[in-house]
């Protein structure tokens, strides 16, 4: 399941600087079955963790956090960054190679308590995915699992997570 | 039917700056009832259209396009701010108020002639979408139709762009 994913996606060399192979998932979602492959895939996992709320990381996050939220019946919560959302947010900052990254949820997008699956196209260093951890602890959620299309395991970025309950589809 | 949507969607005063009242989608996506109602118009009104491939507008575009693609059975097109897409792209450059934006298209991404629909959150001025338009209109697609969430009317976005078959949940 995983290699005909695996192989759907697309190598780009020297993106977005040189020296980076970059792994561009457009080929998945423009091929409807290998796009609904993954949406299967995610559902599948999600559907036994007893899910209140799905929250995507802005914007590869949306294309497969949307169909799941939809597919499970349950809200969807945008994790944006900074000066997108327009009421109030909590807020984390992080170290990019250089310089910093600032991202948003709104306040009142998850009562406290409520089992959210976080979702994301690429877990990399983790950087990214390790503030929406932060930002999901001060709404109080319960950050139950955290699913990827895409894990790059040479670079560790579990290592850098709270959750231990990861879901990846395709792994380098 | 727009009138439940309507009702959900939140005025938000002054934001980005003063003097503007945002209209913030988000309790739309958090209420699972709401976001299946507003997936639920965009797929009836496109089914019959014999559409190819469902195009979305970088970010909120993909929130509504990639369940939309999903459920009709076709390929998710994403256009994305300069930058983001690491294969070959058109690329079209629109003013803002301030300054300018550009927005970006794989150019392997829609094949000649298919059949496409365009997908946004808002229709505002109509900068965005008339420069969708035009990178849709560089792969020689199909263009057959927009849907939109909501519509400012008063802006007469639609005005601005080629497309005559345009889609709107929610009209102010």
């Amino acid at each position: 399941m995983s290699e005909i994913l695996k192989n759907a996606v697309r190598d780009i060399v020297d993106f977005p600087k040189p020296g980076i192979i970059f792994k561009d998932i457009t080929p998945i979602l423009n091929d409807p079955k290998m796009f609904k492959l993954a949406c299967d895939e995610f559902t599948t996992f999600a559907k036994d963790l007893k899910i209140d709320k799905i929250a995507g990381i802005d914007a590869r996050g949306f294309i497969f956090g949307a169909p799941l939220a939809l597919e499970l019946g349950i809200g969807f919560v945008p994790i944006r960054k900074k000066g997108k959302l327009p009421a109030e947010t909590y807020s984390v900052s992080y170290d990019l190679e250089y310089g910093s990254n600032e991202i948003e949820m709104h306040k009142d997008a998850i009562k406290e308590g409520e089992r959210v699956l976080l979702i994301d196209d690429l877990l990399a260093t983790g950087g990214t995915a390790a503030a929406a951890e932060q930002l999901l602890y001060k709404a109080d959620a319960n950050l139950v699992a955290i699913s990827f299309l895409i894990e790059l395991d040479f670079l560790k970025g579990r290592d850098n997570l709270q959750s231990k309950t990861i879901q990846t589809l395709i792994h380098y």
